[in-house]
Parts: structure tokens; C-alpha cells; sequence
């Protein structure tokens, strides 16, 4: 067994009024640090009881007093009415017609009407500036075309901050609904800051803090009818950054201005899964300079009265992405990443920030994020924290983080001893990994993984929220195993491609649906883009697409990259064509079909392509030889365990890979790390089951015997 | 029962040296007519036995010594290479590489030659002329950019007439390789007439000429590669009518050239279910004004001989669509339609032509076109034919045709005794239905139901092939259902619609792939087609989508009709939109659910779409109300009688239509129809076992019991 100090590391929620069950499973977790949460205070006992203070603080929020008083200082957003058909020449539009009233309220102030637009979505045209009027809360167009539909987009203000909105509305708050705060109103701005100076004074006893992210939240909107309270959630859009202000301070910056449209994007929004206008890249830059120039500002704060400042990564982190271009100039010196998942753990401890730290799952509260009980009448919070366990395992084994840690109220663990002690085995086990890398990086294949997007490294490992609110986009399931694999891992654009983004790569991977960010959309018209992978490919390179690579309407084949995959998908434009026949080929490896898609509109463009596995007579899984390289296809890819070995299996296949190098067990329900630089064997069996395996190592093999999902570390 | 004459309308196979046996058959059949057959001839016993003569003739075929003296009278196509990519500055392309050589030989004579190209696959782009050169059967091609793919485009002629070639392969025939002659070349043209002239003379006995179509063979494109022994195979496409000689007439006709690549098209030609562009359509226009002028002149030389001319359609008949404008100026004395289905024989029997024919199916020979056994070890050949006849009763009790028929080696039929009096038992159902309709029409609903495509007119009823050649294609299922419904069917196309199409109409079918011919593809972007079909709906009438009606990028909604069928396709432009929740609705008739579709992408766009069924928490089949009028959509729909009985509750549930009128069986396995004139009622009842049922008249019922499959003629 290795060394390791059994006490550290470990952040623990306290809750004032339940003293000493805080300071009881500070010791049984090996807790250093006691933190508070949204709802919970710590008293003047816990705060001197000798451990490190971490106090959260959600900059924007509380503030009700100030916004009342300066309504123009809350954050707005764009919106766009429903669609109302013109029976004649004339109609009229309720804006808010269908929006939550209580989330929204119109601003209908000169600078915000200036960028008020009225569009006839059949003809997808502007309509012009004199054909319509606003006058008490409702919009009149006239010169109509009979029979289009017509739209209006707007600007409102939130009154309602987000998070503390669907608190009420989930778990049936009553307190006063918190409003939110631009930073950009500049007499916000200074209230803010004098604020955040005032708390700091009087919160001596905080080590630590701990922001709950900055200013603008992801986009939530909600509707009035409960048959789609949710109207729209996306994790990581831009929408709730926009304010008249923000608007003119672009137009002055750029020289053109932006529009509603560049927001409103015929209703459907620029969502972080499709790919950019060149005009919200303009934006996202816009927005992120301006959220690291205003953070630094808060952090230099926080350092002048010796407090260090963490931040936590979710909920309002629009335009501080760990992995965006301005991250490391704010100057946190802690990230906290809440995680479900091996890639969020691998997102966390990737980032440029000197402390990494992962706050784990189940919250302590009575429900989770989906609605289930936790801790309350039907959960079992233990075996949340061992499913979620499983995932950041092997992430950690890749990758460490210096903490991990737990939020809520403490006193729920009460009669849930199986999730006391869980966390106390997962607390001892990250203590065991974090000193297994502590004289060195586990041994990996010689192979560099690239993931190619739309977004690049700006969105490494995450698409934007948690696996469960990404989980439709295969590739969060492509991340999710790669996130536990012994290969190098990068994020790469477009844009990197063309710029000897492919020098040093090995193997890269395309998994999206057509026109998505993941695939890439139009950007597949390109053709230096396909040429670029292709000489790569032809030079000795592999490509691994999924679902729906390279996809674009416009060209020869629907799929950019069929050449190369040996396959392509029939959008209908083959009609007539026959498709070459096959016999289904012998797999080099294992196959896990379940983890495939079962995609009906797939074909081969070269009858030497093997296909190891077809369904109904569609093959959903080939290898095809392309040059000095070669490339394979998967149809579609769903995580988990089993499904991450077969692409290890596939990524070794493809590339000639032996595996030895990296250590690797006979078992595929076995993952293993090989730490050279001590001689420790790490073996991790992801079965519920207990597992006889041999390990192949360099120069050698061991056999190893594992209980159900049990950890061991062998000194070689 | 209704009285009929047991005898006539009924076209024999003869066959020399089994005159004995036609002879019988005739007499068991009813036979009025014999004919011969490909491969069978007809011996002066059975000429001269007092049946009147059917011979036919393949124009184009036959005349190998006159092709062999004049190798450029044969037809041409244009074909693509495979693409070849670039791995530096210059490449080869063998045109003819992948292609059947017994197919085709290059036409590189100079004037082909000019219409030759090479393309840039990968940009999109035709490569200058300077940059490739053609010798000794290759291209070689220089400037090329590195990874690039290179195509080339070129004419050759197709020297073995493609059903002769599809005889021989198939069915082993080991005769002289047919060449088929092109009526363009003037040499040939002369010939050809000549030929006709002095045939006619030499067949004193033939009574009607009947031509196996005219010039040019719908498209069949063989390969070298017996994976992939058929490359490309479309029932209705031009391509092989082209050569120089009519690429220039064509020029000088329409004032601009066409070029290669408005046939190639990216090398996926221009088939018949995607929307063809201006081009093609100017070309299938000036191809059809020339069929239809050239078979005037031999429908003229037949007649002056004193023949009837008849005309099979099938094979040979591109440019003579019985629904095309210039068909009825040929002056043909009857269409002869070789039928699977209902569809064709509405196809049939709608056409404008004095005499109605149908062939029916099995065709007298060993194996069927799938290759399964007919006539030989396995075959249930009156299997076959009474589930062809299924399909065809029930169209020929809406409209009748005058005449049926069979086809092929009359001595096949011994020793299959049952396939005797199956057809004996057809012939007299025929008869009977041919009674009902002598006094005039059945009773119909009071509606017109308008199937809306790109075609429109043109291909009324049909797609292109028979059923199982386009059965892919979700609008053939529907044209199969829809001919034996007792409503009013015309085909439009999208200009009919914006021309006053839709006056008249009660109930617009919309039902395709998104970008097919049947959904109508790019169209959608037509702001007045979508006004006019608003408009339509909001004021009465009445939509049915299926599949992907209206699909098409670059709306706000991917059905571009979304808002009358309160239901959308998510194309993954809704990321991060929630869809609405529903409940399903209580539907008002029964539904079918294996005739719908599996579609996982759908949404609704209206709360108050009510839901009728749903898969996996996915609507598949949904009413809207939309203004005065209403809409349905159905994710798919796959014939079966039963399927059918669900499109017509569904058309009389969409208008309020309560069926009686036409009368209507309580029963989904019974369909009925009713002749005012004569007061009969018909039931067909399509399920194989024994069914009683009541059936609603107008003022009153009647109930019926039938014996499985069994037909009953009713005086009321």
C-alpha cells in the first residue's frame, strides 16, 4: 500500500445550530477546511474551531435594496414573441405573451426600443422601422403580408436572479425574490465594489472567498404556461450579458454595431451547440474581457485584505470559461468545479489556477437537480455518491486535483450512516490517488488524442453544462470516457486545424450531429479544412468520427470526410445510387454494441471499408485504411465503462497500439494506470462484480483479483 | 348478382407449340386478344384461330447490324469517374474505371469530347480546360491542389440495351448482346422507319401493334464490381437520352448550352425523387416535345397499315409520361400498364388514351423481378397474383380500365392448376367490376384530395418505378391507399399552387423527405407558397403531412407548415429549447400504429396539438386546428389495406366527413362502394379470414358477411 496523509483535501460543509456534527465529520472525513452554502450560516464555534474558512459570496445577488432603487442596473436580456400570422394587413404583438411575468419585465426605454425589431419570419425579412409602433406594452405592425408570420424582438429586464427563481419554483421558497445586478451600470459597479470591500471587513474569520462564479448566469428562461415552465436552458450562452450599454460599448469597440438578430437568430438563439455567427464570436470576446477586467477588480480586492479568492464554476461563469483566453489574468487562485463526471474532474484540474477542487455529489439536500430524492423518504444518497465516485475515479487517476469536497446542509447526512461512510472511503481513496501522482504522471500510450470543434480548447471537456444536461450531444459521452483514458487529450477548432493545429496529433476525432458546434456545420465548405485532414490522414494520421462527422450539405458527399471514413450518410441525395454490399468483418477487439447508435441512413463509399458491426444491414462501426492512415467510424457512442474500453480498444486498433506501455488488463471491466516513477500498479474494477484479471505491464504481467468496484494500488 | 358478359377484355400470351394450350386458356380466360411476348412467337394456328393479334415491338432494339454500320447512332450517357485525390501537383483519372465495359465505351470523338470535364470534387469547382488533357483512354490532370478530389465527367455510349443486359445477367441468357438505336441520329431515324414501314407489311395478322415503350430506357448504370453489380438504377430519369447531337439542338432551341455537371450533379445525377433543377426541367421538356413528335410518325405509319398502336409503358418510356403534356398528341389507341398495385391502375386508367390496358403480374416466366421463384421450385405463383390483385381490385372498383391481361411463356402455367383459376377467378371479378361501373360512378365523399409534389401533373400516381422499386419513398404508400379511397385525387404541383391550384381543394397531402422531389425540397423558401397554403388552411381547408412535409433549411421552423400542423422536425436548431409536454389525446377513430412512423426528432409548436399516438414520448401522429380549417400529421406511413382504412378516417375526421355518402363498413377489414345509378353495393373484404360487418348507406345499413378475400355484389 502506498503512503498517504489520511486528514487534508477536503473542503466540509458546517452549518450553524449543528456544532458538533460539523466538527465530528470534519474529523471522520479528514476535513481542513469548513466552508458555508446558499442557506446555511457558520457560527462564531465553527469559525474558530481551527480549520480554514471558505465563505460564499454570489457577487450579483442580495441586492434587492440597490436594484429597487436603480431598476436600470438589473440585467436584461433579449426575447423574441411568439409568432402571430397576419389574417390582413394589420396585427399586434404582446411581447411577453407566453414569458414567466415574474422572470421578465419589458424595457421599453428609448435606448432598449432602438434595438426593438419586428421580423416576417416567412419571408425571413426585417420589417421596416415605420411599419410598426409600440404603445403600451403591445406592438401594432401594419403592411402586413396576409398569411406571414410575424415576430417581435425585444429587450426586458430579469427581476428575478435565476438560481434563486428556480429555488422557489422547485423547492417551493417563499423568501423575497432575489434580483441581479449588471456590472456594467457603473453606478452598480461602484456599489459593488464598495460592497464586496465592506464584507471583507467584517468577515475576519474567512480564509477563503469562495465566489459562486461572477456576474451573468447561464440562460434560463422560463414560460407562463406549465406545460413548458422551461423554455429555454443553455449552459453557457452569452444572451444575459446584453444591456443597451453593452450594446454601444461594442458598436464603439468593433465599428459595427450588433442587432437583435444577432441574439434572437429567428428565435431559435445562438445555443452553445451550434456554431457561432462570426458576430457572437465578436461578442463572447467582448463579454469575456469585459467579466476578467471586472473580476480582477474583485480579486485584487479580496487580496488586499489577505483573503485568498476561489471561484466556483457554475451557475453565473458566463464569460469566465477556465479554458478562455483571459481566465489565468483574473488571478483566482483557487477553481472549485461541482462535478457528476470523469471529464468536469478533468476540465477542473486541466485549468491554470493554483489550487483545483472538485465539490462532489449529492448536494446535501433533500432533492437533486433532476427532481429524485436525496436525502429524503425513497433516496440513497450513497449510492449517488458511489455512481458519481466511478465516473471521477479514473478521471483522477489520469489527472489530480489538490481537493474535493461537499455543499449543503450538513445536518441531512443525520440517519444516512452508509453516506457518511462512503464519503469517507472516496476522501481515502482521492488521499491514495493524490499521492500516487506525487512523484509523477502515470504512464500513458505515445498517442495524441485531438477533439475537434467548433469551440476548441475554449470548451475543453465540457459542451457546456453537466453530462445529464449534455448527454443528448454524443460527444459528452466521446469525453467522458476519454477523460479516464492513458492518452493525451486536447481540444482543438477549426481554426487550429489551419494553423498546424494537427502537428503531434495522432488520433483526431469528429462526433457531432450535422450542423451542431460538435460536428461543425458549415464550416466543412471549406475545403482547405478538408484537405488539411486529409493530407493529415493520408501522412499517417487517424480520424475517428461519430454520429454525424463533417456533416454539411453542399458537397459530393454529406459526410466532408467519407473519403477518409470509408463511409458516408444518405440524406436522401443518393437516391438511386445502390449501396455496396458487405459482409460484416472480424473486430480486432471486443465489441460493445450497446454503446453504438443505430443509424439507418449509413453506407460505404469504398467496398474495402470492414464493417464490425452492421444492424438491419447498415453498418454502424467500420475501419477503413486511407494512405499511410486510417480512420474509423462509430455511429453514435454512449458512456460508460464498458463503452470507454472499447474506444481505448478502438484508439489502439486504429493506431497499432499494443497497450503494455500504459498497463492494461485482460478484463474490460478493469482500468489501470501504471505509475513508473514509485513502480505502483493502480487497478480500478468498474464492476459491480469481483474480477480475476491479468495486467499487462512493460516488461511483464500480474494477475490481480478485485471486489465490486474496489480500488487496490500494487507496488510493482 | 350484376349481369356481364364472361368472355373479353382479356389480352393472352400465346405461344408457338403449345397452340393447344393457348387455345384452352383462352377459352377458360375469356381471351378476346392473344399476343406474343420477348422470347415467345405466335404460330399461324393461333394467328389465324379468330382472336384478334397483339405483336409487340421494341423500336430502339434488334438492329445490331445497322448499330455495328453506325456506332454513332447508338445512345450516349454521361457518366462520372470515381473521384481520385491529389497528392501533389498532378494526377490520372480512367474514366470508364469501376464501370461494366460491356455497358459502355467512351465516346471520345471530338464532338463529345467538348462536353467532357474534370472537377474539383472537393472545392466545388470545375477545373479550367488548359489544366487536363485526354489521350490513350486516360486524363491527366495537372495544377492540382494537394488533398483535393478530382472527378471527371464524359459521354459514352451505351452499346448493350439495358434490359436485354439485365435478361442476360440475370436470367443466364447467352444470345447476341442487343444495341439500341437513338432516333435522333437522322440515319437511324430513317431506318427506323423504314424498318416499321416494312414490318407492318410483313404482319399482315397483327391486329395491334404494341410498342414496348418508345427510345429511351429509364436509367440503369451497371458496375465492374459484383458487390456493387448495380450502381445506379432511377425509373424516370433523362440521362440516358442525351448525346451532342441533342446537347446542341437543345442550345440552339433554348439560347444557352447545357453542361456536363447539369447531368452529373456532383455525381449523384439528377434522379427522379429530388428536385430537379430549371435545367433539367427546360431539358425534360424539349426531350419529351421529341419523343412525342417522332412516335407520331410511327403511331402514323401503323395506321396507315391499318394497326392499332398501343403502347406498353414500361422500360423504354422516358419522355412519354402518360400525364405529360404532349402524350395525347402521339395519338396512341391504348396504354398497356404493367401493375403490382393500386396505383397503377389508376394510373391506367386516368390517362388520356382511348383503351385502357393492364398486364398483370406474375409475368409468365421462372423467377420474379426480386429473383424469388414464380414458375419454377418454390414459386406459389397464384399467391402472387391474388395479392396483386388486392391491390388492384380495389382501384379498378373507383375507375375501371377496359381490358387485363397477362404476359410471358404460356406453357409455364402447366402444372400450376390453382394459377388457372386464380386468374380464371380475377378475370370474372374484373368483369363484374367493369358491370358496376357501366351505368355510371361510384358514390365518392364530397371531397378533393390534392397530393402535392414537385412534379405535380407529370407524375401523377406514380413516383417513378412500381411499388417495390420506390417503396423507400413514404408518398408511394400513401398514392397506394389513396387509389381505391372513394374520394376525388389529383396531383399538383407547387406552381399549380401559386397559380389557383388549391380552389376546389378540401384536404393538401404533403409527404416526402425533407429535400426530395415529394416533400419539394429548396421550394419551402417560397414565402408565397407558404402564404398561399396559410391561407388555404386558415380559410377552410384542410393539411396532411407525413414524414417531412415542407421540410427545408433556413426557416425558423424546419417544416416550413409547422404552424398549421402544430408540429416541427428538430433539426438540432432547437438545442437548448424545451419541447412541450403533452398528453395524448383520445383519438377519434382506430388507429394503426405499425403504419406510422419512428421519428424521434419531432416536437409540437401548440400546446393544443392534440396528440393522437406517440413513441417514446414522441408524437407520431397529431391534429391541429388551424383557423377555419385543420391539419394532421403522421410521422409515416406504410401501406397495408388496414393502413388505408386509417388515411380515410383520418381525411373524413380532419373534414367532418361521415362516410355513409359513399357508403362505409364498420368494419377496417372491408372495403365498400356504391353505385347510385344501378343501386349496387360492392364489398371487398381484404383481410383472409371471414368477416360480417354492417355497412352505413345513405339512409341506411346493410349488413354483409364475407368469406375471406372474398368480394360480394349487392343490389340495394
Amino acid at each position: 500500500m502506498i503512503q498517504y496523509d489520511p486528514r487534508g483535501g477536503f473542503t466540509l460543509p458546517g452549518e450553524s445550530g449543528y456544532e458538533q456534527l460539523t466538527l465530528d465529520l470534519a474529523k471522520k472525513w479528514g476535513a481542513d477546511v469548513i466552508r458555508d452554502s446558499d442557506g446555511t450560516k457558520l457560527s462564531p464555534e465553527i469559525l474558530e474551531a481551527g480549520y480554514r474558512i471558505y465563505s460564499t459570496i454570489c457577487i450579483i445577488r442580495e441586492h434587492n435594496a440597490f436594484a429597487e432603487a436603480h431598476p436600470d442596473s438589473q440585467q436584461q436580456t433579449f426575447l423574441s414573441s411568439d409568432a402571430v400570422v397576419a389574417e390582413g394587413d394589420t396585427l399586434v404583438i404582446e411581447p411577453l405573451k407566453g414569458y414567466f411575468d415574474e422572470q421578465f419585465a419589458l424595457n421599453d426605454g428609448p435606448d432598449a426600443l432602438a434595438y426593438w425589431e419586428v421580423w416576417d419570419r416567412t419571408a425571413n425579412a426585417r420589417v421596416p422601422r415605420e411599419n410598426w409602433k409600440y404603445e403600451n406594452g403591445a406592438i401594432t405592425v401594419t403592411g402586413c403580408a396576409p398569411w406571414h408570420r410575424y415576430t417581435a424582438s425585444f429587450l426586458c429586464y430579469r427581476i428575478w436572479e435565476e438560481i434563486n427563481m428556480y429555488n422557489h419554483t422547485t423547492n417551493h421558497w417563499t423568501s423575497e425574490h432575489l434580483r441581479q445586478l449588471d456590472p456594467r451600470h457603473p453606478a452598480a459597479w461602484a456599489y459593488l465594489q464598495k460592497w464586496l470591500d465592506d464584507w471583507c471587513v467584517a468577515n475576519p474569520n474567512t480564509s477563503v472567498v469562495r465566489l459562486t462564479s461572477l456576474f451573468y448566469n447561464f440562460v434560463w428562461i422560463f414560460g407562463d404556461d406549465m406545460r413548458r415552465r422551461s423554455r429555454f436552458v443553455d449552459w453557457a450562452s452569452y444572451d444575459f450579458t446584453v444591456s443597451p450599454a453593452a450594446l454601444k460599448a461594442f458598436e464603439a469597440e468593433y465599428g459595427y454595431a450588433l442587432t437583435a438578430e444577432d441574439f434572437i437568430h429567428q428565435g431559435k438563439l445562438q445555443a452553445t451547440h451550434r456554431p457561432p455567427t462570426a458576430h457572437k464570436r465578436d461578442y463572447m470576446d467582448f463579454i469575456q474581457r469585459f467579466v476578467a477586467e471586472k473580476a480582477r477588480v474583485l480579486v485584487d480586492i479580496i487580496h488586499r485584505h489577505g483573503k485568498q479568492a476561489y471561484v466556483f464554476y457554475d451557475d453565473s461563469w458566463v464569460g469566465m470559461e477556465p479554458y478562455g483566453k483571459y481566465f489565468s489574468s483574473i488571478g483566482f487562485d483557487g477553481l472549485i468545479k461541482c462535478i457528476f463526471s470523469g471529464f468536469e474532474c478533468r476540465l477542473c484540474a486541466g485549468a491554470d489556477v493554483p489550487v483545483h477542487e472538485l465539490r462532489f455529489h449529492p448536494y446535501l439536500f433533500p432533492v437533486g437537480l433532476g427532481g429524485l430524492p436525496t436525502f429524503s423518504e425513497g433516496g440513497h444518497p450513497e449510492k449517488d455518491a458511489m455512481d458519481y465516485w466511478l465516473h471521477a475515479r479514473r478521471a483522477l487517476v489520469r489527472q489530480p486535483v489538490d481537493r474535493i469536497g461537499l455543499g449543503g446542509y450538513l445536518h441531512l447526512t443525520q440517519g444516512y450512516p452508509a453516506f457518511v461512510d462512503a464519503i469517507a472511503g472516496m476522501a481515502d481513496q482521492f488521499r491514495q490517488i493524490k499521492a500516487l501522482h506525487a512523484h509523477g504522471a502515470p504512464a500513458t500510450l505515445n498517442m495524441r488524442v485531438a477533439v475537434l470543434h467548433t469551440w476548441g480548447k475554449l470548451r475543453s471537456w465540457t459542451l457546456s453544462g453537466h453530462f445529464h444536461e449534455t448527454d443528448g450531444n454524443v460527444l459528452i459521452h466521446i469525453n467522458e470516457a476519454l477523460s479516464g483514458l492513458p492518452v493525451d487529450v486536447r481540444f482543438i477548432s477549426f481554426d487550429d486545424v489551419l494553423n498546424g493545429g494537427l502537428n503531434g496529433v495522432n488520433v483526431l476525432i469528429n462526433a457531432g450531429r450535422a450542423g451542431d458546434a460538435w460536428s461543425g456545420g458549415d464550416v466543412w465548405n471549406d475545403p482547405s479544412l478538408i484537405a488539411e485532414i486529409t493530407r493529415f490522414v493520408a501522412q499517417g494520421g487517424h480520424l475517428i468520427g461519430v454520429n454525424e462527422p463533417s456533416a454539411c450539405e453542399g458537397g459530393d458527399t454529406r459526410l466532408r470526410l467519407a473519403h477518409i471514413l470509408g463511409v458516408d450518410q444518405d440524406d436522401g441525395s443518393y437516391a438511386c445510387h445502390m449501396p455496396w454490399t458487405f459482409e460484416t468483418a472480424e473486430a480486432p477487439f471486443p465489441l460493445y454494441p450497446r454503446a453504438l447508435g443505430h443509424k439507418a441512413d449509413l453506407r460505404l463509399t469504398d467496398p474495402d471499408t470492414r464493417v464490425l458491426l452492421a444492424a438491419d444491414g447498415v453498418p454502424q462501426m467500420t475501419l477503413h485504411a486511407f494512405g499511410r492512415g486510417s480512420a474509423a467510424y462509430m455511429s453514435g457512442f454512449t458512456y460508460s465503462p464498458r463503452a470507454a474500453r472499447m474506444l481505448y480498444d478502438l484508439l489502439r486498433a486504429t493506431t497499432g497500439a499494443d497497450g503494455a506501455e500504459a498497463s492494461l488488463a485482460d478484463s474490460t471491466a478493469v482500468e489501470t494506470a501504471y505509475f513508473p516513477a514509485d513502480g505502483y500498479l493502480v487497478a480500478m474494477n468498474n464492476a459491480d462484480e469481483r474480477v480475476s484479471c491479468r495486467v499487462a505491464l512493460p516488461g511483464g504481467s500480474l494477475d490481480v483479483t478485485l471486489a465490486p468496484l474496489e480500488m487496490k494500488i500494487v507496488k510493482i
